[in-house]
């Protein structure tokens, strides 16, 4: 039963609920008997090859499943999927709450979406499951691109943990890739560390801001400037024009006080206003001629083998950390040797050795 | 004999290497003795207090030595210097080479030595093993600070890792509080993460740079004006004095597209000509403005204990992956992992899982 409605795309409007329990009973039915299971993962490797959306939503709730029987399923389908990942470029948007990221990208997406460049969206949110003030949660704020025919909006993986997060995203994008999509956007809220996440899982790092009042510009992360291929100054309309166009000066002649990326790209700032759908041609050509300079002179395939490489450090030290730290016994110690840290009872390397030593 | 010299501060000039050494004999021929060696440190830890300078740089062999019989007696030195560390200021110092760092700190440093303000200089860079172009393993560069009655030069520690080095730069600088510096300046090359690592010891964060020619300054590195407490144009003389002027209105406003520190604080440019002894009275005023704000808004006491937890955290971090990443079996897998992610053949999170499950 699987395996008909993945060809038949004509029942992509089911319930989505429905549609996901019996991918998930029917994985865990495969996992039993495997002979049955390889044939599946092929025939849902095959479907998505084939551009079939509903083979893309299985393998991605496959992907973010938690069940341990699951995973080898999940790796077995990534691994196949592997050789079709090359072949898209990953844009990371970033942006504090009211720069205008939803409109965006809605109007940055609708220019870009064709027939031959299909687009996914995807959203690195580590605060989703709590607040539910997710960015992608209500696809409503991007209506018009949801319903776009050559659109794919993803909500952010639900995850504990930023690394878990990141990870599943990361793993969705290889899907998206297989599946055809050309342009896969990431965007996050900049939560924590996400923004650093985003910028090391795509090659063009756009980082979306608001001209301020007055000398200072609201809000700018530490850091982001640093990780920024282009600064884009967003509601460049109606009163804020002025003051955006001095934002523009203020942050080009900031980010001449850096050398030139190790690609030797220059980072540029470029005004935009999504609500008017001003300014988004400008964004795209930027991106293009980024990805024409980086792949003459091959840094955009060296800085895609320098972050799978940072993916693998990553995903072991995050290991390594987790079951560290989650050891009941340490748990415990590690409370009472921050404590004895802040009352200046012990060396914070005495304290660390200590804690090695219980393990 | 060894006590009798700790006591007598005339023996101060004798030749080093004989000294070292014969407290490096003494102090494994009292491991022997578990009581004889709870005097001994005992008597080293109160000559410190007392302002010997024999038994601070016996105290630091001893923080540097390698030899594990050592350690429990360095912890327990360091255990005792422990209440003293509270006492001083502590500020970073990073800039390249040829921006005049050691003429700096030697005209600042000269500035700010007086009978009730005495400079420790330590130096953390981790290249000085290997290049032997180490910041201060000549001490000639400061010959007029070496000999001033109330400094302290230590050239950098050895260590084959920067988490070695700094953690030893750590302990030193606990000593040098409980001997009575109250300023220890650190200063770095910035070679890797070496500012980043100095950052995190240091209560102000001082960055020196020179005026580029045109539009663009030189070398400065990536994610160092985030953790500049003051900006410092250095060789702002001569021909020199107009750019330095340029590049400190530059600055100014690149440091204003930032919000203030946590701690409230905006950091600032100054001009100094260390050659000249230009400008350096700005800098003292500057940094005892800071500590003064800071002491107030208690960021101060916070900021160093969010240092001491970090420390912790990266004690035991630095372990975890050194006793994976140093396991026989890890290390031919990994290479042939990264191999294998270089050649698509796998991804960044399979290779991670498979470099785990040989645990």
């Amino acid at each position: 039963m699987a395996t008909k409605d993945l060809q038949d795309s004509s029942k992509e409007e089911a319930p989505k609920k429905a549609l996901i329990s019996s991918t998930r009973s029917s994985v865990v039915d495969n996992f039993k008997s495997k002979r049955k299971t390889e044939f599946d993962i092929d025939q849902v490797f095959k479907s998505l090859l084939n551009g079939n959306i509903t083979a893309l939503s299985r393998a991605i709730t496959l992907i973010e499943s938690t069940k341990l029987e699951d995973k080898p399923l999940a790796q077995q389908l990534l691994q196949q999927c592997l050789p079709y990942s090359n072949r898209s470029i990953r844009i990371g948007i970033t942006g504090v709450p009211g720069v205008g990221k939803s409109t965006f990208i809605e109007s940055f997406g609708s220019l870009m979406a064709t027939e031959s460049n299909k687009i996914a969206v995807l959203a690195v949110d580590p605060s989703s499951s709590i607040s539910k003030g997710s960015v992608l949660g209500d696809k409503t704020r991007m209506q018009q691109l949801a319903n776009h025919p050559d659109v794919y909006i993803r909500p952010s993986a639900a995850g504990s943990t930023l690394g878990g997060v990141a990870r599943k995203t990361r793993e969705t994008i290889l899907l998206c890739e297989a599946f055809g999509f050309n342009t896969i956007i990431v965007e996050t809220v900049g939560v924590g560390q996400s923004e650093t996440v985003v910028h090391s899982m795509v090659d063009f790092f756009l980082v979306l801001k608001l001209s301020g009042a007055g000398d200072e510009l609201q809000g700018i992360k530490r850091g982001i400037i640093e990780l920024a291929d282009s600064i884009v100054i967003n509601k460049a309309d109606g009163d804020n024009l002025q003051r955006a166009k001095i934002a523009k000066t203020d942050f080009s002649r900031a980010l001449k006080l850096y050398p030139p990326k190790e690609n030797g790209w220059k980072p540029k700032v470029l005004l935009t206003s999504a609500i008017e759908n001003k300014g988004m041609v400008e964004v795209q050509n930027l991106i293009q001629e980024y990805i024409k300079v980086s792949k003459e002179n091959l840094s955009f395939e060296k800085k895609r083998q320098l972050q799978n490489k940072f993916w693998l450090f990553q995903a072991i030290e995050e290991y390594l950390k987790d079951s560290f730290y989650q050891k009941p016994k340490i748990k415990d110690a590690l409370q009472q040797q921050l404590k004895a840290i802040e009352e200046h009872k012990i060396t914070p390397f005495a304290a660390a050795q200590y804690l090695i030593s219980l393990l």
